[in-house]
Formats: C-alpha cells, structure tokens, sequence
C-alpha cells in the first residue's frame, strides 16, 4: 500500500503498478506516430522561438520523461508548443536586445523560472489562477498568436532578412524588403506551404485510394511535414540549393541533450519575471484544456493542480538540458491518443524515439531548408486563427466582445505580453463592472397569486407605504455600495414610505462589505423613519447574518417569503399598479 | 425651464432657484459653527500634511466654494481631513525627499491630479470603481492611518524633531530622542491633550450645568479647540513660552489665498500617480459615506458621479489657490448638518468665515504652539481607531479578516499607499477565489414532495444513471472550469450514468466563458454515451443561451423544473439514499 498522497503528487505510483501488455502495445505505437510528428514540429518551434534547431529536439526530450512521472493525462504530449515559442522569442529577444544575457541562455532561464511557478501554483493548489484567463480571452489571443506567427514566418518563405514582433514592426519591414525576394526559396517555401496544406485534408483519401487501408492512411497523413522535410532536403542535396542561396538550417550538433545552466543574473530574472508569468499561465491553460477533452473521452480526470506540477518539473527539465519553455500540444496530444496512448509511458517511448534522433538522424537536418520550417509552421498555425470568436461574441455580450477584442488588437499591435495581460486586465474590470451594478426589480404581487414579478414587466399590486426590492445577485464589497445608493433613489421618490422589503431569493452570498451596507441602510431607513425588512434569505446567508449584531438590529422582520411579508406589513387594500401611485 | 443635464452638473441650478429665507438662516448659522470648527482644524492638517499653518486655511476656502456649485450634498463640508492629509504628507515627502520638486509645489501638483482624476471619474460615470474599496479595508485604512498620525504627532506634543512614515521609523526614532523631551513643550501638549479630551465629553454637560440651555452648550461643546488654542496662545504670551524653547507657528501671511501654479513636470507627475489616485479614491469613499449617511436623514439623495465632480472640483482649485488636497470631512460635516445646514450655501458662507479669519486673524496664530495643534489631531483621529473590526471580521469570515489585517499591518508598517493598495489586492483576489469556487450541491428528491435536496445534509431518492447537481452561483470565467472539474470528477466515479442535469435555480448570469465550458462539457459527456440537462433555468440566463446553438447542439432538454427532469429521466425506481449506491 503506498499512501494515497504520495501517489497523488507521484501518479507513476498508481498506473505503473497496473500497467501491462496492452498498455505497452498502445503506448509504443503512439510514441512511434507523435516522434515522427515531433521531429518537424521541434525543429520548426525552435526556429520560432530564435533558438537552434536542436534545442527544439532537446526541449522534447527530458520535458516528456518528467511529465510522464508527474502528470496525470495519460494522452498529453508535452513539447514546444507554437504560442508559447512565440512568447519565448518575444521575451528572450527583448532581454537579448538589451544585453542581459545569451539568447539561449536566457531563453533557459525563462523555462526555469516559468517552471518554477507553475510547481508553486501547483503545490500551493492555486491552479484556479488560470481561470481569470477568460475564454474570449484566450481565444482572442490565440487567433492573434496565430496571425503573428504566420506573419513573422512569412520572410523565411520568401527568402528576406528581418525581424519584429509585433504587426507594425513585421509588415513595414516584410515590405521594404519585398524587392529583395529571393526565388528559388520562394518556389521552394511556395510549393511546401501548398503541399502541407493540401496533405491536411487531401492526404488520407489519397493514401486509401492507392490502397492503404483506413488505419495506415490515417496515420500516413500525419507524416505530411516529415514528407516534405524529407523531399526538400533531397531537393537541397539534388539541385545545391545551398549554393543558390536557400537558408539551411546547417550544422546541428549530434548527441544526447547537454547538461545545461540557466543564468541566475537579478536582472535577468527581474526582466522575465512577467513574460515567465504569462507563459506558464497561457502554457497550462491550453495544456489542461487538452488533456481535460481527453481525458472526458474515457470518463477519466485529470487533477489540475498536479498538472500545474507536470508541467512545472518539465519546465525545470527542459531548463537544465538545453531547451526552452514548453508545455502540453494540442495537435500531437490529439495524435498522440487517437494512436492509442493509454498511459504517460507513451510520453517516455516518444522521449527515447527523439533521443535516437537526436543521436542519429541530426546529421540529414543540416540541409533543411528554412523555408521549410516556416511553411510546416505557417500551416499548423492557421488552425489557431479562429476569427468566428469575434461575431460570436458579439452576439453573445459587448463584454465579451470587448475582451476578445482588447486582447487581439493589443497582441497583434503591442505584442503578446501586453495583449494578454490587457485581456485579462479588461475581463477582470468588465466582471467587476457587471457584478457592481446588479439588477434589482421593484416587485409587486401578481394578483391572486403568491408571486411578486417586477412591477415594469407586470400588472402587480403594490403598497405606497410598502417597497419590495428583489436582488438579483449575491452582495459584496463591488455592488454593495450600488444598492445603498439604488435604495436611497427607490426611498427619495416615495414620500409614503414606512416599510421596505429587500427580498434576497438569489443572493447566494453575502460579505462583510455587504453586511455594514445593509447596517448602514438600515439605521438610515430608521432615521427616516421607515423600517427595514428581508424576505426569502437563504440558509447560508442567513448564516452569515446571524453571527453578528445585525438581526438585533434590523427594524423590521425576516419574513421565509415574500408573500408572508405583504401578509404581515399590508393586510389589505393594495393599489392596482406602481404607476397609479 | 433649465435642460435637466445642465442641472444635473450644476446642482446649485436646482437647489438656488427655491433658495429661501429659512435656508438662509439654517446655513449662516451653520456656516458660523464650522468656520470656528474649521480654524483650529485646518491649521492641524496643514502641520500633518507637512506644510505650512496658511494653507490649510487657503484648502478650506476656493475648494469649499467650488463644492458649493458643484457638490449635490447639502451637509458634506470639504476641507483638509486628517488621512488624506497624511497620505499627501507622505506623497509629496517621497518626493521633495528625492527633490524632484518644492514641498508645497509638489502638493498643489497632487491636488490638481487628484482633482483630475476625480474629475475624469466622475465624467466618465466610473464611480463605482471606488466600490472595490471594501469596508473591511477602508476601516483597516482609516484604524491605521489613525494610529499612524497619533504617532507622528506624539514627538511635537513631547518638543523632540524627527520624521518618518511609518511605524518602523517613528517608534525607533522617539525612542532614541526620548531623553531630549522639553517640559515645557510637554506640560503644555499634556494638558492640552487632556482638556481636550475631557471637552469632547466633558463640555456639554458642564456648560449646561453652568446654565447654559441645551442647543447652546452643545454648540459651545464644539469650541473645545478653539478655547485651547486661545488658552495656551495666552500662555505662550504670558509665559514667554517662545523664548522658553517651545515650537510656535510663527508668522502667518496675511490675506486671502494666493494665485498658485502647480508644477507640470513629467517626472512629479508621475511619482504622483499612485499617490494621487489613492488620495482620489479614498477622499472620495471618505466624503461619499458621510454625504449618504447625512442625506439619508432626510430622505434626500446625492449622486456619487457629480460627488465626484464637485470633489474633483474642489481639489483643482485647491491645485490654484496655494491649498492641498482636500475632501468631505466626517466630523464637521456632522457639524454643519447639526447646526441646521440646509444647502451648499452653507460652505459657501463657510468660505467667508475662512476668509474673513484668513485677512484678520492670522496674527494671532503667531503664538500658537505646535503643541497645541498636535494635541487636536491626536484627540481628533482617536475617533478614528476601532479596532473592534478585526473581531467584528474575524467573527464575520477569513476572507474579510483577511483583507483587514493586511490592510492595517501593511499601512502601519509599509506606508499608506503600500497598505491600501495591499488590501484592495487582497479583497479582490480573495473575492475571485471564493467565486471562483462556488458552491455546488449533487441533489436527491425528498421522499414525496417535488423538493431537491443536498444529498449530503438530508435523506434523499437518487438515481444510478442520474446525476443532478445544483449550481449555487452565476457561472462565469472565474469559475467555469471549476465546474468542469466538478463535473468531470462526479461522471468518473458513477459507471452508470447516463444522464447528467444542472439545476441553475441561482445562476443570475452567464458569460461566453461559462457557455463554452457548458459547450465542452456537454460535448465531453457526449462522447461518454451520457445526455446533458438543465433545469430550472432563469429568463436572462435562457436568454443568453438562446442567442448562440448552445440549444440546438445539447444532447438533453431544458426542464422548467428539477421535478419534471427527473420524472421524464426516471419514471420509477429511485433509490433511497446516494450511499446505498
């Protein structure tokens, strides 16, 4: 028996005790798929994020073997991902710029601390962090990331020199260079681009109509990106492209991953403390939204905050052998369980499969050319760039819309630091905007019946010595002040007034903010002269108001209905309608 | 007719055009009792906020006016008060101490700033952003700050110099100038301090007892600073007291409020920024509760956007007249609604009284001990100390007891500006947590009723292949993947499940967020084999699912109520109780 905490925080404990022979077959097959598609992938989000190529690889390898340990989605495949790679290029290229520190060295210490803090949020079970990043927002982001992605990569298409993170820094420049196109890298970049966009949809049908069967032609598909790494380099090697003046990715070391050290410089971290921030929270949110799909497939769960430890020991891991932040992947994690993972043990094989590569296959990157990363990459982007989000929020709610909209505009004009934390700075204030000016109804008694409806929607009886107010949301410090105000309007236009009612049938909660509010309209009603009652308060509320003065208090009543209360304060005579008053 | 907008910026539109003879004699009576109040005060606050005894006269005299057209409260009398004096002590000390501008400069420039951005708020309607203030942190603000000006003033009751901002550098510092203690300087705060704090309880009852009628020794109750600072400016006189060592005033310029020009360099500025817009919004809290409590009396009502202008109003002129920022003091407001002020006229007469003071009687000051003046803010800002909030919160919830704690600690010990922003922090993050956590509850019927109950708390019918849940809070992006998890947690330990249904009897709203987490789980049981419900749905939260396919794409239906869910879901059969499962 191990203890049940200790195999929490260690889930190898609890499936690598039951782990057996159809678990291996599944998880090899899998690892064998997501390496293929990792070779590429690696490679091209190592040349996003500004790093050598074989950091990509690097990055791939002992980040996997750490989540396999921690993690909890047996389907999750981690690795450099392309959103955060483009947060690693704008972070570790600012610091760079500045002369803080190596490219590389920086981009170590960004994983590290990155993965420091999501270890952090994930001991200290804060995870529910995250949650502040809206869905507009990351879906407006996102698609952004998408745009500038694609954007930054299009001079590698079109064999130009630059650089820029932002749209007013890439496009300018994309278009004073465009004289300057280099062709053989265009047809080259052109003709791959439209290869893998083809091979997105075309190639499956294709491989069963030559007579794969299904299964082999679904598979095949996925090896698109490795086709066209593999018939670009030939074409390098054929025609001496590399003389021609086609970028190449050139020589990259051969071996296993390197020891490596992040700097500890204080101006260095101080300089990545926000990006690492941001990267670690956009980095598990899109990680724990996969990995959740996933696991809701086989009526599994995953535990969010030891995801946030995963992902945080990868973190460290890739810190330490030469990669660079990472996180869980969308595409290869979906790959990775259609081709059968059952277990974080495919991640282990998928780690082995590119330790080999990285031992053995480096050598036939050295004529890759650029232009072939930035098509694989443009392409796996495009599926980020989802501007639906936009008409959909829209008719959705202006809040909403004006989060997604904060947030693409600022990601694509400032950059990703501040187009996320903007995004989430606006759905923070629109939320505490929206929840400081509930709805409240002024209520009356639908006639004959128990039911008080609002008096502008309905025909309802009402007093003009009597005030129903119904609240319509939970009362704390953002609104609490709202209805003291909104009360001493209601109170200001009825001269007759000696009774009112609050009625709180949904206010599921009540602060201390809130519960002085309610003392000081209290004693306000009473210098005034009217008395204060509540209706219809729930069982933890009425919790709350209990442990403290104010029931002794209150001048009037707690009525369990508000028909109990009319009966009690206005036995008879109602008058027809508010607006006869 | 006037355009109900001009009137509604210009409330003295509104309140001048009935202005009468009973009005005329309620304010200048009002007028008078303050002026008197107002003297001793404002020359305190000016020694508090480190400046000059003169412009605390000239802060109580343009700004009163400005309020007068601007202001909607009839009572609320503006002026130095003694934390946001405190705060501009320690605004402006921060930097002339970094001599980015003149002592006095700098805190005209802090006026107009503040005045701006209560100016801006109050334009732009924002004034509900002060709300995020909540009580718990305001009272730990004020209890603080309180102590923290006690302590700052101890050293001129006791003759000693010194500084400091927070309690880590008063205390240390007077306990090392403790054996410089100058009696003379001693005996005379002493006695101060105690008659004075004998006056505030004291002088009524013995006024009266020396025959005074009721409504006059209460007024005369309110001359207790005044007879002190006549009484020991005597002393002083008589004693030679001067020459004795004892701290004076000293001279005074004679006149009216000068023409002042604010410092616009970019530098001051924006070490003001956080200064001023904490000044803001605190002055604004500040003069806001007081107007309400006071208009709530007669059942009138202010507008907390024009408060805010008519405040934003007074500090500009502050900003120009040689002053510093001011707001709506609690206890001469009090005074002045007393005394029988009826409109904003009675600051207006106010003025006059200052101004009067301000070209006659500012030789007098000449004498005045500093003692003195430290001995009335000391007696004035014990009312300010209730440290019965931390039981009160303690009592009430963590979270409240929280956010006052940091809030008083960090004001005592880091500064006022660290100490408020630190408890506006804590409350909203404390805030989002909880929200972020809502209460959910699995539900059973009660045996032979159509009511749903926690299954948990009471005996209840369930159902294996049911599962009902209760939401008791609004969902939005805070908390939508909370219910993700709850939910993904409660399928993965029911093998049975086949239909899963939400009650959202307390769900006031909904967000995009919270949609799309309802889309993903609504998909996610969908590949588990099991339909999605919702029961008890309120109109404007069907109204905003009705406005994306959210209904065409659930698996389930929308019942109007839990009882009808389960009787179309499970006709016949429920089990006794959940643990019997």
């Amino acid at each position: 028996m191990k203890p049940p905490a200790l195999s929490r925080h260690l889930p190898i404990l609890e499936w690598g005790r039951r782990y057996d022979r159809a678990d291996l077959g599944g998880d090899l097959m899998a690892a064998a798929i997501v390496t293929i598609m990792l070779i590429p992938q690696s490679l091209a989000y190592a040349l996003l994020a500004g790093l050598p190529p074989e950091a990509g690889i690097y990055a791939s390898i002992a980040p996997i073997l750490v989540y396999a340990i921690f993690g909890t989605s047996g389907a999750l495949a981690v690795g450099p991902v392309a959103v955060v790679s483009l947060m690693t290029a704008a972070a570790v290229g600012n610091t760079a710029a500045q002369g803080i520190a190596g490219y590389a060295t920086a981009a170590l210490s960004l994983a590290l601390m990155s993965g420091l803090m999501l270890l952090a949020l994930g001991t200290m079970r804060l995870g529910f962090l995250a949650n502040f990043l809206s869905h507009p927002v990351i879906s407006g982001f996102v698609s952004a990331s998408g745009i500038l992605i694609a954007a930054s990569q299009l001079r590698h298409l079109l064999g130009l020199a630059g650089d820029g993170e932002t749209l007013p820094q890439i496009l300018p420049q994309l278009a004073r260079n465009l004289p300057g196109i280099h062709l053989p890298t265009l047809i080259l970049g052109g003709a791959t681009t439209a290869f893998l966009f083809w091979a997105r949809g075309g190639l499956r049908p294709f491989l069963q109509r030559i007579g794969l069967p299904r299964r082999m032609a679904e598979l095949g598909a996925r090896t698109g990106p490795v086709l066209a790494i593999a018939a670009t380099t030939v074409a390098v090697w054929a025609f001496d492209l590399g003389h021609r003046g086609v970028a190449l990715v050139g020589d990259v070391p051969r071996g296993l991953p390197p020891l490596t050290m992040p700097s500890f410089s204080p101006d260095l971290l101080s300089a990545l403390v926000v990006p690492a921030m941001l990267i670690s929270v956009i980095g598990f949110v899109e990680s724990i939204s996969v990995a959740q799909t996933l696991a809701a497939r086989r009526r599994q769960r995953i535990d969010p905050d030891q995801e946030l430890i995963g992902l945080g020991g990868a973190n460290i891991a890739a810190a330490f052998t030469g990669g660079f932040p990472v996180t869980g992947g969308f595409s290869r994690s979906v790959v990775n369980d259609d081709a059968g993972a059952r277990t974080p043990a495919a991640g282990a094989f998928t780690a082995a499969g590119l330790a080999l590569a990285a031992l053995f296959l480096t050598p036939l990157v050295q004529l890759l050319p650029k232009a072939t990363l930035a098509a694989t990459i443009i392409v796996a982007v495009t599926s980020l760039v989802d501007l639906s989000i936009l008409r959909r929020a829209w008719n959705f709610s202006r809040a909403d819309f004006a989060a997604v909209t904060v947030t693409m505009l600022l990601t694509l004009l400032a950059g990703v630091e501040t187009g996320v934390s903007a995004g989430v700075a606006t759905s923070i204030l629109v939320h505490l905007y929206k929840t400081s000016r509930p709805h409240m109804a002024v209520v009356g008694r639908v006639p004959g019946t128990q039911h008080f409806r609002n008096v502008l929607r309905h025909q309802v009886e009402t007093h003009p010595h009597i005030l129903s107010l119904r609240v319509d949301e939970s009362l704390y410090f953002p609104n609490a002040r709202f209805l003291e105000d909104r009360l001493a309007g209601l109170v200001a236009e009825r001269p007759a007034l000696t009774d009112v009612v609050l009625m709180f049938p949904a206010v599921n909660e009540i602060d201390l903010s809130a519960l002085e509010s309610l003392e000081a309209i209290n004693s306000r009603l009473s210098d005034a002269g009217i008395r204060l009652h509540l209706s219809e308060v729930k069982g933890p509320v009425m919790d709350r108001l209990r442990c403290c003065r104010f029931l002794d208090e209150l001048t009037g009543h707690v009525y369990l209905s508000q028909h109990e209360a009319i009966c009690a304060l206005a036995p008879r005579n109602p008058q027809k309608d508010e607006g006869a008053a």
